[in-house]
C-alpha cells in the first residue's frame, strides 16, 4: 500500500495491544489462533459485495513493525516494557487464505482466514478490517455503477469529497470495481491507473469571454479536450461556444473529444446539446455529465434516451453513500486447537466456530448456485444446510464446487504475485457474470444461498449447547 | 499532516494540473487570483458546521511539491516539458485567510479564502477541499454526539469501519468535536491525542470460561481494566462474573473500572447491570456501551434514564453518517484583479464575486447574532442583506463585531502557531456556547443568518447582469 509507509504497528486499536500484552505476560503467546473475516449485510440494500483490498492488506502485513520510536511512545502510555521488548522483534508470519481479489462473497460466510499465534492474529484485526472493509465496499457500488451504466466511459472525480486520504483506496477499488479511470493523480501513479480531467469553473472564469477559455484551452491542449459548458448558460452560451472551437480544431485536423454538462436537467440538456452538436456535423463530440450522480441517477438517465456518452461520478461513489460502511467484523473461529463460539445477545451475532472454507456449487452452465461454509478438513459436503433454518438439508451432489479459498500468504509473506487492478476488474467483471441477474436487482434482489455443511452446523449446535449450559448453570 | 509524506504534489485532480498547464503555457502563470472555501448546505440537517482541518492543510501545504519522480510520472502521462520543467521548482507561496480552526461557520459564507498566483491557488483545490470537508464533516457528527452525551464519556472506536486511512483524519477531527479520546492508537501518537481500549470477544473466547478470561486481565492490567459482558449472557455470565473479579480486585487495593454491554438492549441490559452492581456494592464500576450508537441513539438512551457513563461510537462518527461528506467548494472569486462570477443552471451554484472578508455580529450577551460577508477593503457594513432576497436590510450598527477572518499562512509559511486538537476542542466548545439553542436543535434547526454587504451585493447584481447581456447578445 502506497500510504502508510512508517509506524504501521500503530496503526490499530488501542484494546489490540492491550490484548496482545495480556497474552504475553499470561505465557500464551505461541498459543495457535484462526479468526474469520466476514460480513453480515450487502451495502446498498444489494445483493452481494465484491471483495477488495486484499492486494493493500498483504502490503502492509508484509511490513508491519514496531520501531524504536512506536516503541519508546508505547512504553510512554503505559505499556509493560516486557511486551515492548517482545514487539520490537515482532513481524506477522501467519497463513492467510482467501479468495482472489475481486470475488464475489455474500453475508455470513468467511471472507478471509487467518491462522497463526494468537498475538499477531489478534494484532492486525483493525487493519484488516480498515482496509477490507472500506475497498470492498466501494468496489461494490463501482460495480453497481458500472451495472447502471452499460458501456458508457465511467470517470471517478470523488478525491476532493473523499473522506480524506481515504480517497486514494476508493479509487483504486473504483477502478476494481468497473470504472474506467480516475481524476485522483496520486492513485494513478500508485496502483497504475488511467488519470483523466477535463476542466473546471475557474478557468473559464478567468478569460472575460468564455470562448477565448474555450479557444486557448483547445489550441494548448488538443488531446482529449473536454470543454466544460455550463460556466454561465449551457444552451445560449457554453454549446455554442464549443461548436466554435470544435469548427476550429477540425480545420487543425484535430477534434474536440467532449464537451461536460454539470448543472441542471442533464436529460434535457443533453438532448438539446445533442441535437446542436448534430446539426453542426460535431456527432462525433462526446457528452459527459457530473453534479451528483449516482446508479439510479444513471439508470434513469440512460432509460429516458438521454444522449450521454460519459459519467464523471464523485462523491456518492468514494464514499460509499448511502451505507459509508460495509459491516465487515473478525471474528476468533479457534485457539488452542480447540474451536471457539461466541454467542452475544443478538443471535445475527453468534459466529460460527472452528477453522472454515469456502465451497462455490456452480450449475452445469457455471452460474453460481450456492455456498457452502465447512469445516477445512472435511470432504466435499453433500448436502448444504441453511445457517439459521439448519433442519432442510439441499443436495448438492449434482453441481460442480470450488474452494473459493486460496494460501495468499504463508508465514508473513505473499505467496502470489500482484494483479492490477484493471486484471482484477476483468475478473470482478466475469465472476459478476456468473451470478444471476436476481441478486444483482438495485430492488429487492434474490438472496444468495449461503449454507453450512452437516458437520459445521453439528458442532455450532454441541458449542451453543455447551455454553449455554455453562451460563444457565450459574 | 502525518501521512502523506511523499508525492504530496500528485495529491490531486488530473483536470488541477492540466488547467496550472494552460496557465503557464498561455503566459499567465503570474496571474493574480483568489478562490474561496465555503460549502452550501449543513451537514445532519444541522443548524452548524465545526470548521476543522485547517492545521493538517498547512502542513501539507508547507510541504508541497513534486519530486523527480512525480515529474517523470506527469511527463510519461503526457504533460509538457516545460510545464514538468516549472512543477520541479514549484512551491505553495500564497496567502491563506481563515477563521481559527474549530470556528462555527455556516452555508454561502467564504471559510478559506486563498491569494496567490493563478497556478498555486488552482492546483492546491483537490486537496484543501479533501482535507476540510472530511475533518469538518466528523468534527460536527462529533460535536452533536457531545451534545447528546453530555458530560458522559465519549470513545471513538471507529477505525475498523473508517474509509480506510481517513480514519487518521477522523479521529483527529472526532476529538476536536468534542470526543474524549480514541481508540486509534496511530492517531494518538501523531496528534497528541488520549487512546483508550477495553477488550474484545476474541480474549474471553480464548478461555475455557469467561471467569479466567476476566481474572487473568484484571490480574495483569488493572489499571483502567474494563471488562466485556456478552460474550455469553451479559446478564447471568457477565455482569456476574465481572462481580467476582471486581470484588478480587478490591482485596488488592484495587477497583474495576467499567464493564461494557456491546449487544441486545442497551437499555435494559444497563438498568439490570447496575442494579446488579450496585447491590454487590460497586455503586463505582463504570457502565460503558457501545453498538452502532449515534447522537441519536445516544440521547434517546439518556433520556429514557439508562445508567450508561461511557460511549464507544464507531461508524456513524468516523464515517459522518446518514451524510459522508461535506458538498464545500472551492471558487473563483477574483483573477488579474478582477472580480469573477459563475451563473450555472442551478440557482443555488451561482457564486459571490470579489476578495470578501466574513464578520459576525455579536449581540450584547455575546451570543452570534449574524454574520455577514463583505468585500475585504471596505469597512463595517451598517446593514446586512439577505443572500438571496438582497432587497431588505437589517440595521447592524448596534451590534459587537468580529473579523472571522486571520492570515493563516503567508507566502506559503503558516503565520501562527500549532494547537493541540484538546485546545481546539475547548475553541468549538466556548464557541458553541455563543450559539443560541435554535441553532443547534437535532430537529429543523433554526437557520442562522448570513447576509451580504451592500456593496458585495451590487457588485454581484452589475456582474450578473453583464453575465446574462453577454449569454443572451448571441
Amino acid at each position: 500500500m502506497p500510504i502508510l509507509e512508517r509506524h504501521l504497528g500503530l496503526y490499530t486499536d488501542h484494546y489490540e495491544l492491550t490484548m496482545a500484552q495480556g497474552y504475553l505476560l499470561s505465557g500464551r503467546k505461541d498459543t495457535p489462533a484462526c479468526f474469520d473475516y466476514f460480513f453480515r449485510k450487502n451495502p446498498f440494500n444489494g445483493g452481494y459485495v465484491v471483495f477488495a483490498g486484499l492486494s493493500d492488506l498483504l502490503d502492509l502485513l508484509e511490513n508491519l513493525c514496531f520501531d524504536e520510536e512506536d516503541c519508546r511512545y508505547l512504553k510512554s502510555i503505559g505499556f509493560d516494557a516486557r511486551f515492548v521488548e517482545y514487539l520490537k522483534g515482532f513481524r506477522f508470519t501467519a497463513d492467510i487464505y482467501a479468495p482472489e481479489e475481486g470475488e464475489i462473497v455474500f453475508p455470513y460466510e468467511p471472507v478471509v482466514r487467518v491462522e497463526g499465534n494468537i498475538i499477531e492474529s489478534q494484532i492486525i484485526e483493525t487493519m484488516l478490517l480498515n482496509i477490507l472493509n472500506f475497498e470492498s465496499l466501494i468496489a461494490t457500488k463501482a460495480s453497481r455503477m458500472r451495472q447502471a451504466a452499460v458501456d458508457r466511459l465511467l470517470i471517478d472525480f470523488g478525491l476532493r469529497r473523499a473522506q480524506g486520504t481515504g480517497g486514494i483506496l476508493a479509487s483504486r477499488a473504483a477502478v476494481i470495481g468497473g470504472l474506467d479511470g480516475t481524476s485522483n493523480v496520486y492513485s494513478a501513479f500508485m496502483y497504475g491507473l488511467k488519470s483523466a480531467g477535463t476542466q473546471a469553473h475557474s478557468w473559464v472564469q478567468t478569460f472575460d469571454d468564455e470562448i477565448d477559455a474555450f479557444r486557448t484551452f483547445a489550441e494548448l491542449m488538443p488531446e482529449r479536450c473536454v470543454l466544460l459548458a455550463d460556466t454561465y448558460d449551457t444552451l445560449r452560451s457554453g454549446i455554442p461556444n464549443a461548436i466554435i472551437v470544435a469548427k476550429e480544431m477540425e480545420q487543425r485536423g484535430e477534434r474536440l473529444f467532449g464537451v461536460r454538462l454539470d448543472s441542471g436537467d442533464l436529460a434535457a440538456l443533453s438532448r438539446k446539446a445533442r441535437k446542436m452538436l448534430d446539426n453542426a456535423g460535431l456527432n462525433y463530440v462526446r457528452i459527459m455529465s457530473s453534479n451528483q450522480l449516482d446508479e439510479y441517477a444513471i439508470r434513469e438517465l440512460l432509460a429516458g434516451g438521454a444522449p450521454i456518452d460519459a459519467f464523471g461520478i464523485g462523491t456518492k461513489l468514494v464514499t460509499g453513500q448511502a451505507d459509508a460502511a460495509l459491516d465487515g467484523v473478525y471474528k476468533l473461529s479457534m485457539s488452542g486447537g480447540r474451536p471457539r463460539l461466541k454467542i452475544s445477545e443478538t443471535p445475527e451475532k453468534i459466529i460460527l466456530p472452528g477453522v472454515k472454507n469456502v465451497l462455490r456449487f456452480v450449475d452445469a452452465e457455471g452460474s453460481f448456485y450456492s455456498d457452502c461454509i465447512a469445516l477445512h478438513d472435511e470432504g466435499r459436503p453433500d448436502k448444504i444446510y441453511g445457517i439459521r433454518d439448519s433442519d432442510k438439508g439441499m443436495a448438492a451432489a449434482a453441481f460442480n464446487s470450488e474452494n473459493l479459498f486460496h494460501k495468499v500468504m504463508e508465514r508473513g509473506k505473499k505467496a502470489a504475485g500482484k494483479r492490477t487492478p484493471s486484471e482484477i476488474s476483468g475478473y470482478v467483471r466475469s465472476r459478476l457474470g456468473r451470478l444471476r441477474d436476481a441478486c444483482k436487482r438495485f430492488d429487492s434482489p434474490e438472496v444468495y444461498n449461503v449454507g453450512l455443511s452437516g458437520r459445521l452446523r453439528d458442532l455450532r449446535a454441541t458449542l451453543i449447547d455447551e455454553a449455554v449450559k455453562k451460563a444457565g448453570g450459574r
